[in-house]
């Protein structure tokens, strides 16, 4: 694992990436082939003047913003994340009892929002979202005895949590804003007093959650809704609000939900909890997992706290 | 199934692809990450004026021309040829029994020669090929069972080939040219006098076979070795030689190996056999059939002869 703050940059095998989900967008957009066409022709141009130095959620911007100018869509991911939240609502009465079965409430609250990340492939390939769940959550039992693992720092977290007095937790995708729902209301549940701050998107990209995203899976009843004031597919600081900012830095502890803001912050100078599901070999590649693994990542990697 | 001739387009999901595999090429042929890097712009330049009309080797050439133009190399692949040769070469005498032993001796030299695709995936990827081969020639009875199954169609192969005094066999890979050895010893041993033309690439293209790969795998001693006359990995007509041509359009019948061949003449007007390992999902969609699937298809679809 190599040492950090160095933030996440954009590795060659991205660029082919780039092109999938640039072709992946414009047919959700519902673009025809001479406009599916049209945006990767786009890409093709912009990518040569595209410093490698960025992270992959720059990069992600631009697509989209092309997607958008070649659609005439502000927001062609719309009627995904209204499908991934009902998905998402539709599951969230069966995670309850799990919760409240749970000898460690604040562990499988923490597991359920990582793994509520794979609602936007559940949406998209049509999977059975109970079934995969259920796959992930059933290495619950190993998770549970590596609560110190270096890739789920658990213990880490939990002590950071208790003395918390402001969490600002930064969501990804609209679905799973129902799933961090969860932990923000066990966080709560824990510490009524704590200050819960939840960060969405400013403007549509991609499926990433907005305000009204987390408004409708119900975080407004327990944590104050904020926009980063940014477009962005992760969190880019430099592209982010003052008013973000100001808030990001004072909080005493940030969540970082998903790999977007896990490579937009990996080299950030403040203490992060990372909390993603592995999806993608490149990002499991540089922070030195595996695939598919669930990840609680002390940010930096020595010390937990800010 | 799509109706036959129409030759096989490059799709926009073909696009991502060519990035990845211009990557690949260039790291295979040592390229440092800056030179990675502008392989990759110059495939982003050259992608807005490419037609889809065009079939993938068509970009494939391009691609690969980028590769050495960056990279100074004339060959980037030649040692991962000679590397294919010899491991072919080594599971050669492990092959001989297998046929020996077959109550069905041409049936399973096509499929030896089909499988023998695999071996570039065997040395790119160090993967164990006699384990890979054993597992694709394990479905060997389904496959016997279904003679003449639409994607296997081993009938038609099987009578045009005994009414055939000359035929023609297009390369594919180094090392798989080892596999087809095979199947050109036994096509000779049923009909000794029959001409047997085999047809390999006139430049290094990719890991596509050349003179020398042919010579070296030993199938100088039964058939006569010939250009294409082009190095596009797969036969374009309007790329090849008068000589090829002439040649392409006289023989009793054309045995064509390989998925470039297939991309490039599957909208040919003359009789084909296509012998291929499906392992592209786009060609397989295309074709209609499973990535994985051992394909032997008679083009046209109504009439296997010429």
């Amino acid at each position: 694992m190599k040492e950090y703050p160095i933030p996440m940059r954009t590795y060659l095998d991205c660029i082919p990436c780039f092109f999938k989900q640039a072709l992946e967008a414009a047919r959700l957009a519902g673009a025809d082939p001479r406009t599916q066409r049209q945006v990767l022709d786009d890409v093709a141009r912009a990518l040569p003047k595209f410093s490698l130095e960025a992270t992959p959620p720059e990069m992600g911007r631009t697509i989209h913003q092309l997607v958008k100018k070649n659609t005439g869509l502000s927001d062609p991911y719309l009627a995904i994340k209204e499908k991934s939240n009902q998905l998402a609502l539709s599951v969230y009465p069966k995670l309850i009892p799990k919760l409240n079965q749970s000898d460690n409430r604040l562990l499988t609250a923490v597991e359920l929002a990582i793994t509520g990340n794979i609602i936007d492939y559940g949406v998209k390939n049509s999977m059975n979202v109970d079934t995969e769940l259920e796959k992930i959550l059933s290495n619950e039992k190993k998770i549970i005895k590596n609560e110190d693992h270096r890739f789920f720092q658990f213990t880490r977290f939990k002590e950071a949590l208790a003395h918390a007095k402001t969490v600002l937790y930064l969501a990804d995708n609209a679905g799973e804003t129902v799933f961090d729902r969860i932990l923000i209301e066990e966080m709560k549940r824990m510490n009524p007093a704590q200050e819960i701050i939840y960060v969405v998107k400013e403007k549509p990209i991609i499926n990433d959650a907005l305000i009204k995203d987390a408004v409708d899976s119900g975080i407004d009843e327990t944590a104050r809704i904020f926009s980063s004031g940014s477009d962005a597919p992760g969190t880019i600081l430099s592209l982010c609000s003052d008013a973000f900012l100001k808030i990001y830095y004072q909080a005493d502890l940030v969540i970082s939900k998903g790999q977007g803001n896990f490579e937009g912050l990996s080299g950030t100078n403040r203490s992060v909890f990372f909390l993603f599901l592995a999806k993608c070999p490149v990002i499991a590649n540089d922070a030195g997992c595996q695939v598919g693994d669930v990840i609680l990542l002390a940010h930096p990697e020595n010390n937990g706290e800010k």
